[in-house]
């Protein structure tokens, strides 16, 4: 990393923790010199480098200063520690209609669940699925039935090596994407009319297979700064028989929290107690904005009760729908149900990403990719300060590319959401992540995608709307 | 067609329907010449052809003659007219074994479920893979969604349309190859408890499926050259509570035979008047021998209840993983569970495959396809007659790469497989398409592959194991 780079990550670390807040004066080019003993080009360097990420904007003859959120009148959620027992599973309609959203490019896309595919090295991908397609060997389709191609799996241990995990490839089955493994998780662990502890707020995928599968949902709360409510947790496994727990432990759809590395610890604990399965929804594990990654519950696992899911489809390549499962003591059961599923996942694909990964340049790219989501965040946030009413709470994501907005209890964002459709934008309304359909007053807004006069076109109707409904 | 290969078509059907039975004498050349007034060049090309596509063989000074299985010495497998009620399904454990056999490069492929990726135009399809991949348009990760890539399922209406179906491209759902377009279609249609109605024997998926959700399988006895038998069927469903059926219509797996287009049409009129849905398996219909493809039942479905699957996984792409259904009234359901399950098939492999379509070739090389496994079709019908014992029974496959074997009662081709397996030989042993473990005499032979030395001392070999055992 260059001298300047350093610099720069140093103060965007301080922003990220708050000591500078949204709206501070950064210090002076001199002082910046002085303190870290560079030159007057290398400290303009590392300002220009903060400006460009978006964390920090130039004010005419006055100096730098922080962009964001302005957390001095946007506090963080409310938190309620209670479960939330709900016996049928009923949210389809609601996300479909949501989900239905995505495809129409005349809909602004702050309700996508999914990050601009813009972000992405098609190009480079393409290459590789273009050099690799040559050769696939006949015998290649075989080789790559479950649980999945060598050498991608063995890319993917490699990866998980870098961050500390020792998960060697035998133990690492690819998958169509990550909501295939959770789905197939899911099945080798619970059956029809069994209770599984699920997140609220929460992806809505999760309810969605416990509907799909006649099996139960205990709502667990998820605390906007420390994540799933541990506490409310371990009560509830006293009381209820629960089969499975399904989770997303670092930066949570829809609040962008993660838990503590701490707390995974304990998390991991008290499951072993219980000898409970944890299926660990770990998509956005390497989409945070600081300098380190921050460790799955995986990582504390000695009795393979946690199934790591994970995925390309949210960090290189959408649409190649390539994931995959680390799971644990129910590798040959989950093998299994892949193959009298689906089969297979597509082999061009999981040789174009081997390739692509044994070449190098992914995490270069993910560090593009990070720096590009932390400034579009800043960017909405500014949004929500200047446009939506004053009185709303919002969540202060560390990584992927979601926030949470919480209105006043009584503002209905279903009726938003109706309203922004007909204006051509798309929120996801609260309820969509709760069995039970709370969150009415709250949403969900994505910031995956390159801000653009579009965008903070879309806010501004977004917010003029809110005010009308408050 | 050239006027020589219309002449070989002509005999080529002879053979087929048993006018001219294996052994016989093909008539003169000067005959040939006289009755399609024809020079002797084309005459002879007419034989010529015969014997490259391997269905007649040329003896030295006596001319030319059928080859092909012996139907003198080897009878059609016994039919017997009952319907069995299994209320637990388990073959798993079988059919894993048979299945990983596959993996291994040092089995012979016998018992395989795929054909040679030998016999698919690889590199053509590589070339779309190419010319489309640099040019994915972000948006089509998003436009491949559920139900599908639009040009891709424009291909596949038009493909119908050649077959003289109607089905638009919007009652088309791309999935990940037709195994996952099946098991959505029986998520979509019953619950667990619910009764199945099932083939016997059959593909082992459908059994499997059962068990995974929690369902029952009534068994219906497939006749070795009428395909199901519709009258145990018709009497099954006055006292059964049947829910759906599970049924593969042309070319079955295991037997290889098909239903008459006239038992079609009565089975959808019998399904109609019970409102029940079908699931008709059609992944080897255009794998057909004669002149023309068989129509599914699908053709005659009026009131929406037939979900019609295929795949190209057997035709020409088997590692891209992607099938499709027609789904009729249950379209809307089906598109919901892909959504919860797996989101979307692999963007450039449906992307590819449209522009291959799209491009032309795919019936030239269908054509060859369709000759190469008639071909080996009796290459294989040669060696069961010369190294198997006498007394075996044996399926007339009309296409298709798959033979049924029946030996006399009382053999074991579980033993058969294990000695077979430890001589590099794989087979597919009867019970694996059971749910009730019948069919311990039988087994299924896989002639997808290009004949080679290898099968020949491969079938040379299994016939000694299979006459030690007797």
């Amino acid at each position: 990393m260059k001298r300047y780079e350093a610099i720069a990550e140093l103060i965007a670390a301080d922003i990220r923790s708050g000591q500078l807040p949204p709206g501070t004066r950064l210090p002076s080019i001199r002082k910046v010199m002085a303190q870290h003993r560079v030159s007057p080009a290398t400290a303009f360097q590392a300002y220009y480098r903060l400006e460009e990420r978006g964390l920090v904007r130039a004010r005419e003859r006055s100096g730098y200063y922080v962009a964001g959120l302005g957390a001095a009148s946007q506090p963080e959620p409310a938190h309620v520690a209670q479960p939330m027992l709900s016996s049928t599973v009923d949210v389809s309609e609601l996300v479909f209609s949501v989900l239905g959203a995505v495809k129409d490019r005349d809909i602004l896309p702050l309700g996508s669940a999914f990050p601009s595919p813009r972000l992405f090295p098609l190009p480079r991908l393409a290459r590789s699925l273009t050099a690799t397609a040559r050769f696939i060997d006949p015998q290649d389709t075989v080789a790559s039935l479950p649980p999945g191609n060598p050498a991608l799996r063995q890319q993917i241990a490699l990866r998980y090596l870098g961050q500390g995990l020792s998960v060697p490839s035998e133990q690492i089955i690819i998958t169509n994407g990550a909501l295939e493994a959770l789905n197939l998780c899911l099945a080798a662990v619970a059956k029809p009319g069994d209770l599984v502890a699920i997140e609220s707020p929460g992806f809505y995928a999760a309810s969605q297979a416990l509907e799909r599968l006649g099996m139960r949902a205990l709502e667990i709360p998820v605390h906007p700064k420390e994540g799933l409510d541990l506490e409310t947790l371990a009560a509830a496994l006293e009381t209820h028989p629960v089969k499975a727990c399904w989770f997303m432990t670092s930066f949570q759809n829809p609040m962008g929290v993660s838990m503590p590395e701490a707390r995974k610890r304990e998390l991991v604990a008290l499951l072993a107690r219980h000898e409970i399965p944890l299926i660990e929804d770990d998509v956005y594990g390497e989409l945070y904005f600081g300098q380190h990654p921050p460790l799955p519950a995986k990582a504390f696992d000695k009795q393979g009760l946690v199934m790591h899911c994970s995925s390309f489809s949210k960090t290189l390549a959408p649409g190649y729908r390539i994931g995959w499962v680390a799971p644990g003591r129910y590798a040959r059961e989950i093998e299994r149900l892949k193959l009298m599923t689906t089969l297979s996942a597509s082999v061009p694909a999981q040789v174009a990403i081997a390739d692509y990964l044994h070449k190098g340049g992914y995490d270069k790219h993910l560090r593009k990719l990070r720096h590009a989501l932390e400034g579009q965040l800043l960017q909405l946030g500014e949004a929500l300060v200047q446009h939506f009413p004053a009185d709303i709470r919002v969540s202060r994501p560390s990584g992927g590319y979601f926030l949470w907005v919480e209105f006043p209890a009584g503002f209905d964002t279903l009726r938003l959401h109706a309203l922004a459709a007909e204006a051509g934008i798309g929120i996801a309304p609260g309820p969509i992540f709760s069995a039970s359909h709370q969150y009415r007053h709250c949403l969900r807004l994505n910031y995956g995608s390159p801000w653009s006069p579009a965008f903070a076109e879309g806010m501004a109707k977004l917010g003029q709307l809110a005010k009308q409904l408050l």
